[in-house]
């Protein structure tokens, strides 16, 4: 299988997110790309190329053109107000404040676009999500191009990222492009399988209202864990998007007994809906040490994911998102690839 | 002068508030309400009074009462999670997210209860909450029982409470709740006038859809100006609170001549609408050295505020609200209050 990586993904460092009563240096931390592009190599999982140059078409598609306008603008902006140091919000205008003023002032900006603290801004950001993202467009493209499957070694991830909303160390949402980009290519219809820990809010948000491209989620319960304001069993979609989302929430804990027959579950669902291709949000925080998240998977189980998939018979792109412990995340992630690959 | 005022503020010392990138100590210390009280002794203003006891009964009015019970809960959860210092959250419920799902765990009620990182919990934050919600219900008391004027030193402060948010260094909205205290006390009507630099957007939400409260904000322009996200000169009210919400936002700069001009603007509205007693949202942070606000008045332009609301001839409950010059914010509370009384 190839990967798409860049190595432009480094620049995004030194972010500091804010976590419970404390600002600390961020879990997403290039370490982790390093670590699975080591374990692709030390495998040899295939080539690793370089992303090619894309438009932000796709990204102005799938969120709000002003949002990403101001992802692009950000940092710059942050230094001309004379700020130091990584760029976070301070306040978001929730239910009770307007959601039509946008001050044009950054302090203002990083609160209106985005729903946490975690997703700060630092010089590279914004040249790792667009590399981020190209990465996610080239693996799409390799799989409409035939390849059985990709894989984009996607740093900073993507899921968490909403309409017009940074948070949870995405921005641009990366499997939700790539999504666009095989329906762009000719797949009527697409499904998305996020195995990350955490529900994915932002691509749920993004095609909430669509039949086209399909949704499946496998996360813990929101009632304990992050996000906590959406991934609940009872959200299906609405109007054309009826039905096409799936959400199944566990409580913390779960094992492969548990999580293995969600995902049976999950992919069952995706073999009805008869969709032409597949996107996996492939999170691996649902590793038993993950640090911040409270699943119990083991290092074995994750080529029984990738076997699991590869049985639907679609061109699949996988797409990174979390994964937190960074010595274990290369033969986590790997290892559903390995899976998939039937080695 | 009475003042109304309790040593039970000094317990909320030591939060952290999320600012522009950094976690930092809040600029909302006990020594503001020290210093006010000091002057008011220094100058013989007047008895300064404890306040009497009070149920949560017209908080639970003006908030939404599972937000007065989180209030309350909020530095017991923390500490029972194995949380240490500040209490603070770090994931809102914005748009995109829902409004309906509130997880019983602690770091998300932060956050759902809430619209910034500006209004930590220590151990002491809710006794002081509560004495300072008693001393303006004690000092709306004294006014309906026939005091000219009479005034709440309040601290923590309140006019960005919502309905059901706290943020910029407010729980409960104190001023909200005298109003409240005076309605029932048998004003048909009742304005509040909200002199603080920072619009009262909590104080403006509260009241929106209501024409027994009138709210008169002069603040700085969200354009430019925390809270960002309300107080344009665009929002009048709704339904029976059209025409019953002014807001005269500035630009960063005013001094006296322009100030003071809205001051005029904003009295002859109160005139107009015919209300039988005011509240004074009394903020200080519009002098020229506040260290976080950005308008121009001095010290000597305190006390005619003071005379200006006094010639409404209304019984007059003065609410303390920001100020963060604290060196400063005696000498210009005291003076609105010694103007008001002709002094």
């Amino acid at each position: 299988m190839k990967t798409v990586h860049s190595p432009l993904h480094a620049g995004h460092a030194g972010q500091l997110e804010l976590t419970a009563g404390r600002l600390l240096p961020g879990f997403e931390v290039p370490e982790r790309a390093e670590i699975i592009k080591a374990r692709i190599e030390a495998v040899g999982l295939g080539p690793i190329l370089a992303p090619t140059a894309q438009t932000l078409d796709v990204a102005t598609r799938v969120h709000r053109p002003d949002y990403v306008d101001f992802l692009a603008r950000a940092w710059d902006l942050w230094i001309a107000a004379g700020y130091e140091g990584p760029a976070l919000p301070f306040v978001w205008p929730t239910r009770g404040l307007r959601d039509d003023l946008r001050p044009d002032k950054i302090t203002a900006l990083l609160g209106y676009y985005s729903f946490d603290g975690g997703s700060a801004f630092v010089a590279g950001t914004w040249g790792a999500i667009e590399s981020s993202y190209a990465a996610a467009l080239t693996a799409a493209d390799l799989v409409a191009s035939g390849e059985r499957g990709a894989y984009a070694l996607c740093r900073p991830p993507g899921h968490h990222a909403g309409v017009r909303a940074a948070g949870g160390y995405c921005y641009l949402n990366n499997a939700a492009c790539a999504a666009t980009r095989l329906r762009d290519a000719g797949a009527a219809r697409v499904a998305i399988l996020d195995v990350d820990f955490h529900h994915g809010n932002g691509t749920q948000e993004i095609f909430w209202t669509r039949g086209d491209v399909a949704v499946v989620n496998l996360h813990g319960d929101p009632a304990t864990e992050y996000p906590y304001f959406l991934g609940a069993a009872d959200e299906r979609g609405v109007g054309p998007g009826e039905g096409f989302n799936l959400n199944l929430p566990m409580a913390a804990g779960a094992d492969w007994a548990i999580w293995g027959e969600a995902l049976t579950t999950g992919l069952s669902a995706i073999r009805a809906w008869g969709v032409d291709a597949l996107v996996v949000s492939l999170g691996v925080d649902t590793w038993e040490g993950d640090p911040i998240s409270h699943f119990r998977l083991k290092t074995s189980d994750y080529p029984r994911i990738g076997a699991a998939i590869a049985a639907l018979g679609l061109p699949t792109v996988f797409v990174q998102e979390g994964g937190y412990a960074v010595a274990a995340i290369g033969d986590n992630a790997v290892g559903v690839l390995e899976g998939f690959e039937g080695r």
